[in-house]
């Protein structure tokens, strides 16, 4: 018998019944109690929550049979060598795809539009325009720095506004939707762009890919909207381009996370910060469980195993 | 010589200079003044800024040899007799869409993914998600009301979105972008959606359309987004079911406009109000002098002017 199990109650009654051969149970990695009603030896497949931390996969590793883990958030390079070797892991590339890509495209609206500044006003019951903030998707050069999941849902989207689209990814390369830019290329990219989102995952390469030397090749007034994750960003470069009011940003990851409440962050000019609510839609537990019933299903036929990060595709289910 | 006149310096200079056989002039008759070093006399046509008032269209009709009024804003039943008749007016549809369009998707992502909130949380340095405000366009059964040229861009960018999309105009039909409902239908098709944007223009028949009954229909917790036109909206009608928290609303437009300070709709649970910024982007004012440009060709050509709302749509250069 396979046992997998969800970290909430929530999670584990909308996957419903589980396929004949296994049987759910509940786990949350994140606190410091083990599965409900089970021990850690019975545990062979879990899904973690959240963005995927090393003290809670440490936590995971400790059932001795475990075989697969499936994040619900996505893998970062920090996080080989936590679980041990042979421990399939896979990430939820794609389930959050369509949330993140949504509020994206809905932070630089807010901010280019001036709804930020309108939010805030209705406060002081006050109804005038703030000055100064003109802009629209429509027309705006947009830089879209990653072509995975998220980034491709973005390129889609901001097409419809028809906003003019330029795509960069680790190497440059020919596709159906035209050519992706390799970032080697953002130097002579990042000046031209009115708008630059971030849609990359958290990598060695990518922390602090946006550094001082990257900011200040945006052009004045030009925005940034970061989705991707918070350590992307060099947050004191930022915070010095906001505060000379050079730069604008609209920011759903920061780095530190959450934003303390004396972080110069929330009172500089021009920037937008929603607290990390990318993945805050109805889709997502729907998702979520319908890729852990495709991952369960494979499990139990020895089939390949989607969004694999780490460890072999194909579990051999004698070693359960 | 046929003279055109602009509301603002800016916009003449934006125009340029003008073709053979035409000049341009200075004359704002939204203020008391006449013309700019011109006699009324000579105002052949006028480019009238602002959404059209009477009293401002009653001015320009002091001009003794106006043959043509280009609108900046969307033409209404009610003005039909202030202008004498023969004058000729073309209203500038299409000029506003994308930015009106862009507003109308901004909105519904502002609210339904709790932009609006976190930035009033940045004013208190506050990290967290507001409770219970979770919802998304992806998937999304959406309601646009107004088949015209912002209704048409609303529906191309929602599709990018993958929300579920339902047309309704005055008139049903079948177009090659699918069903276009009629407005007797709305009784059936409100209750299914979670999000009704509003995009007609002002008539009589639209004046109060969202009234008591029409906001009765749309089920707990859907959204109001209106970039029509504040008349549309029973203001009162739609403040009570604000108040009871069954409804949401996100406004580009209001009536009274602008909203006096003591208004219940700037202190209505999840209402957010934007400053009328539909209009306000980088290509309004391009768009604007480019048709201003294409209407003066065909003056000059004695061709069909585009968008006309009253009057003939040639106009014989002997008249001028």
């Amino acid at each position: 018998m396979l046992t997998w199990t969800f970290p909430t109650t929530e999670l584990r009654l909308m996957f419903g019944a589980p396929p004949r051969g296994a049987r759910t149970g509940l786990w949350d990695p994140t606190a410091d109690d083990g599965p409900a009603g089970l021990t850690l030896d019975d545990v062979h497949a879990a899904l973690v929550p959240g963005t995927p931390d090393p003290r809670v996969l440490e936590r995971v590793a400790q059932a001795p049979h475990l075989r697969f883990v499936q994040l619900a958030g996505a893998w970062h390079g920090g996080l080989a060598g936590v679980l041990p070797t042979g421990v399939t892991v896979a990430d939820a590339r794609g389930v959050h795809a369509d949330g993140a890509a949504e509020l994206a495209v809905g932070l630089a609206l807010a901010q280019l539009r001036g709804i930020d500044d309108a939010a805030r006003r209705m406060t002081v019951q006050h109804w005038s325009p703030a000055p100064g903030r003109v802009g629209s998707l429509t027309g705006s050069r947009v830089l879209v720095v990653g072509a995975g999941a998220v980034g491709t849902e973005v390129v889609a989207r901001l097409r419809a506004f028809r906003a003019s689209v330029t795509v960069v990814a680790r190497t440059a390369r020919e596709t159906l939707d035209g050519r992706v830019h390799g970032v080697d290329e953002l130097p002579h990219l990042l000046p031209r762009a009115d708008v630059v989102v971030l849609a990359v995952p958290l990598t060695d390469a990518t922390t602090h890919l946006v550094d001082e030397d990257f900011l200040a090749a945006m052009h004045d007034d030009a925005l940034l909207v970061n989705v991707a994750h918070g350590r992307v960003v060099d947050t004191d470069a930022l915070v010095d381009e906001l505060g000379s009011g050079r730069l604008r940003a609209a920011l759903d990851v920061t780095d530190p996370s959450p934003l303390p409440p004396d972080h110069l962050l929330w009172r500089a000019p021009n920037a937008l910060v929603t607290p990390e609510v990318g993945r805050r839609t109805p889709l997502t537990a729907a998702r979520l469980t319908e890729l852990a019933r495709r991952q369960l299903t494979a499990l139990l036929a020895e089939r390949p195993l989607e969004n694999v990060v780490a460890g072999p595709p194909v579990i051999p289910l004698l070693d359960l």
